[in-house]
């Protein structure tokens, strides 16, 4: 049996905090905002693993009103995941996931981004793609006023 | 054969509607404005299906200048839907949303909303996954401004 | 084996450009910025295709700061990442595209684009579904500062 799953996150750019991105932290003037790290890319690739396993969000699994869940590592949070979707059965398929951010370039970060996570989830790098882009600037990511990440993947059973 | 779909949908959050989601109404001081009930969650789903099966979009099927389809009850679409996609053949593998919302809060009807609308596709609940974010108070979702949806499907023959 | 893939692009509306659009070109007094003809369809559908395959996505593999890209067609694009990810053993199952722009209207043209894209990718046109939406006047491609695209594939081998 397989699934589709897809997971859309939003974090604000701020001065004062640390970028982690995939897992890894970036050199930046700024970074995101959030009651975690804010890992952007982590948390949209960790919803979409749940929402393939019909296993709601990580809102619900790592509320954002919960002192456990402050400045917590998302890669707590995505190797968590992993362990509750297999809890009904489930392993990554596979899993593409973009990047919107106007700066930092992501591009040289991509590989050690995949190393990361496909360690944390304990799959094998070629089920992890990455990409970037930029919106041109446009829209709030196009203003450097956040960065958004989109993913999809398949799970399967 | 197995299928991939997407869809995307956008309304305007304004006063003196109301607010309909995943098929349910929702408390609120304004609603979706629309030519039918502007049920954002309902039309990416349906959108997402349609996209899998190669059969256009519900703009194609659902013209918005038809007086047919004024203030359309949008389960009416999602029903339909399912029903064209059905004359090919193709039947829902799993479905997995994402409502972006500043609010109001949509974790708390979730639950009714996969309950209303397996019932109207005719499918198993464990089908359907529907998920929540905000977007950080950044672009017009986190204005408030409007709400919008995504939604990505398996479909399967 | 089946995998996912998604992708995500988007480009500047200006004047004194041309408008081209899943590969073919629309009358309409703007056009798409970008170092090559910007076709922001082509792209999304692209990079959605070499993230599913893990080939990283077309900024690298068509830099956009080469004189080789300049100008480009991107049905040139279109059809070496198709090459690409043959080269790894996979070939198209589906590809489910959304274009978001409030004008102009994209349906007119959503079977020539089909067409295109099936020839230009050697794959039969029922694997391909384009659909448009606007996003209700919100946001940057409500403004009309900018086309956006989204796009979906499964990839078999
Ligand atoms: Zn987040
Ligand atoms: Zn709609
Ligand atoms: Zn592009």
């Amino acid at each position: 049996m397989i699934r589709v799953g897809m997971g859309f996150d939003v974090h604000k750019l701020v001065e004062g905090r640390d970028l982690w991105l995939g897992g890894i932290k970036i050199e930046h003037e700024k970074g995101l905002l959030g009651h975690s790290d804010a890992d952007v890319l982590l948390h949209a690739v960790s919803d979409a693993l749940l929402g393939a396993a019909n296993m709601r969000d990580i809102g619900y699994h790592f509320p954002d009103n919960s002192s456990a869940t402050l400045d917590m590592d998302s890669k707590i949070i995505l190797r968590e995941t992993v362990r509750l979707i297999a809890t009904k059965g489930y392993r990554v398929g596979n899993i593409d996931a973009t990047v919107c951010a106007e700066r930092p370039k992501i591009n040289p970060y991509v590989q050690a981004m995949k190393t990361c996570m496909a360690e944390v989830m304990g799959i094998d790098e070629d089920r992890i793609s990455i990409k970037a882009t930029t919106t041109e600037k446009l829209g709030f990511t196009g203003r450097e006023e956040g960065i958004s990440a989109y993913a999809v993947c398949l799970i399967e059973k």
